[in-house]
């Protein structure tokens, strides 16, 4: 048995950066599949860090105190299950398994099982904030029993990113709880992206604004917002291009990738019988976005939409509101998620100490989760955010500002997939009366599904015809 | 061995009906768990015809040609397997189990290669039309082997609805082909009929018509639509309600249920990277209405919107071009999804063959059907269906209409979650740029993922600080 307080494998970016923050408080051993990784980041990365490279599993596991905690920081899916397999015969009972990638809640679920069968612990633990966050403090979501996460509590408090009410981290619940809060806080960031993307292409196209001035605007709301998505927004469209004399964000394809967790927020909200729209949308927009080649070839096949004479200052101000409503309701889309998830999965989270998680390290950090904070600290059990005082009349202010933009991009023909999305949601959720009740009626007409009446108890099928 | 051409085990409405329908033209025997609801039928709803009672499962058996062909009329999921394993000890090989449920594709395929492997031959068979169809004439979506079709084509030729242009029915692929294209039927149903709630729900609040107007325009409309949903919208709207002095359909409780086949639609566009955005929004409004009670008090938090005066003819001539507009886009939807899974899954589907089966029996049969099958014989692989001359210029011309609906809407504040969806479809579809150059530029900003640019091959990463 070794002096080594926790172990690390898988050297990728994300993986050497948490390696080098738990270094600043706790002596950790690493290790990687290709030697030739671990090497390079002994010798570019680690100064006087009280890192120990190992360079067989063997070595790598003797190295650590028990019951031996060991990260992992790979790529989910397949390699989990192999490296955890590679592991299983040289750990002991109470060892601890902390896989911190983004893997799918019901896999970590299924681990979590079988290694408990073994006496080993299993923690799925969301970690957000890319590269810079991982070094310098992200947020971290753990899921799993409360007993092994008291056992690594104060290795990830020590990693997370403080603000003033604490570490951005906090046990969330059982299970597969931590993944499933950090696929959320994913599907959220699906949401706002895409309404960032859809406000900056009204700004090009129909304001017909360059990215200097988008850049200038994005930074001056943000000092509201305080979002870093909007931030990194705002310098995004202010960075050159080295190759060209263009800005830089006018070189890039038109081509977003994703990597599961917002496809798999939507599989599992559609599972659970719960509406994320905004999110939904975000998911959309980028499918179609990445079939570039047929769009183009669509395109010339249209007319190209009329330029209008345009109150440019007005609707700047109007896409400002239509951020701030859009960003609110991807937020109650994901908490919405996250309480039927709950209810489901027995994952008993607590709504506030998410939001507090969420302030600092990690990509939807935003100005938004203190009032969400005080939304949930009166009323726990909230069943959305749009009828929280922190938000109900901000929101009806800002959908009647975004009606203006919603007018103006239908006469323009630019899509605004997740804006549309956001407004349609509000609107349904505050709707007494939706027309489902055709629906109903539709199928009870053509497959005696039978309907439910107003006056009435039971179930009713009528003979139409 | 018997003499019975097939058999049918599962005596629901559908089952009945699809019995009585297939013993005109030959011989069947029928066989239920419940003893008694196979007493039931034979009293009541058989007369002359050619159908066998079998009270055990030896007996149905063995009253069956070989090789045996068996069609299941059992709810999807679970009760399947059960089947399938109580007819397992009785089959000889070359046997043919026809499953003609919604049974999930992923099922089929699991069960058509552990059937295989027994010398059991299995179809997956779509089946659509309702209780009416089963009886009269279903639309039937057969995949699977040619040379078990082959076996049992005549009886479903038979059975199947027919058009001039023949049978609604056709060997559409092999594996799970038939289930895929049936769930992909349904999902477009989602679509259309979400596009008439919302169309109706515009009737009704912005227009302030009554049921019985609004039936009237869509039986005015289904003039030129030929569609079956449009025909029963109208009819529903006039169904009195014999127990209030109201019409019925305000009396019924607006809460939508689903299936399973909406859902799957969509989970399976996500997972082949498609999307089927309003398709989608189908399936998410049914979702919003399910939450009638949180609805209800959310609405008292808010005020309603103001009514305002309106060119209601005018509003109803676009409300007609806007439900062309959505129902061209469901079945463009629906059809690239098919193209995108037959490429997957090698169904190598024939785009205009299936146009064609569902132009009659079937709960989407309309008059878009014919332009549809048009479009495919033109070009067999048409990538969407937006640029086919049968649809593209009328979709320009609707699409104008559809902005004032979705202006007077916002102004309303009544959700159109699928008239939205349909238009951001269109106008992504065809749009050069896309905005996803943004959610590129983040994602190598905050996580590294690198993006590609226009003018070079190869992916970059930038330090954006």
């Amino acid at each position: 048995m070794g002096n080594y307080e926790i172990g690390l494998i898988g050297l990728s970016v994300m993986g050497q950066n948490l390696a080098l923050n738990i270094a600043r408080n706790h002596s950790i051993a690493v290790y990687n599949r290709t030697t030739s990784k671990t090497k390079d980041f002994m010798d570019n990365k680690v100064e006087n860090q009280e890192i120990k490279a190992a360079y067989d599993l063997e070595e790598f596991i003797s190295s650590l105190t028990k019951p031996r905690k060991i990260m992992l920081m790979i790529k989910a899916g397949k390699p989990v299950d192999l490296v955890i397999d590679s592991l299983l015969p040289h750990l002991d009972e109470n060892d601890i398994i902390i896989d911190g990638g983004n893997s799918h809640f019901e896999d970590t679920n299924r681990r979590q099982k079988n290694l408990a069968e073994k006496g080993i612990n299993y923690l799925g633990v969301g970690i957000s904030g890319g590269e810079y966050g991982a070094l310098h403090g992200p947020s971290i979501m753990p899921g799993g029993t409360k007993a092994a996460y008291a056992e690594v509590s104060e290795i990830l408090e020590d990693a997370a990113a403080k603000t003033e009410k604490g570490a951005c981290v906090s046990y969330l619940g059982p299970k597969s709880a931590g993944h499933y809060v950090k696929m959320v806080h994913n599907g959220i960031e699906y949401g706002i992206m895409e309404v960032l993307a859809e406000i900056y292409d009204f700004m090009r196209k129909i304001l017909k604004l360059e990215a200097e001035e988008i850049g200038d605007i994005f930074a001056e709301w943000n000092q509201d917002f305080d979002s870093y998505l909007v931030e990194i927004t705002a310098k995004i469209m202010k960075k050159e291009d080295p190759k060209t004399d263009q800005k830089l964000i006018n070189m890039i394809l038109d081509k977003a990738k994703h990597k599961g967790t917002g496809k798999w927020s939507v599989q599992s909200a559609l599972d659970l019988g719960t509406a994320i729209p905004t999110i939904n949308a975000g998911v959309n927009a980028r499918l179609m976005s990445a079939i570039k080649e047929e769009r183009i070839k669509n395109a010339e096949q249209f007319e190209k939409s009329q330029n209008r004479e345009l109150a440019k200052e007005n609707l700047i101000k109007k896409l400002k509101s239509a951020l701030y409503f859009a960003s609110v309701i991807a937020y109650a889309e994901g908490f919405k998620l996250l309480k039927t998830a709950s209810e489901e999965y027995d994952y008993n989270l607590n709504y506030k100490e998410i939001a507090r998680i969420w302030e600092d390290g990690c990509i939807i950090r935003s100005g938004l989760l203190e009032p969400i904070q005080k939304a949930f600290a009166a009323e726990m059990q909230l069943d959305t955010l749009i009828t929280a005082e922190q938000f109900k009349s901000k929101l009806v202010n800002s959908a009647a500002d975004l009606k203006e933009i919603i007018n103006e991009a239908a006469e323009s023909e630019l899509p605004l997939t997740a804006l549309h999305a956001a407004a349609d949601y509000f609107n349904s959720l505050k709707s007494e009366k939706m027309p489902a009740n055709l629906i109903q009626a539709q199928r009870d007409f053509f497959g005696a599904h039978t309907y439910q009446r107003l006056d009435a108890e039971g179930t009713f099928h009528t003979e139409w015809e």
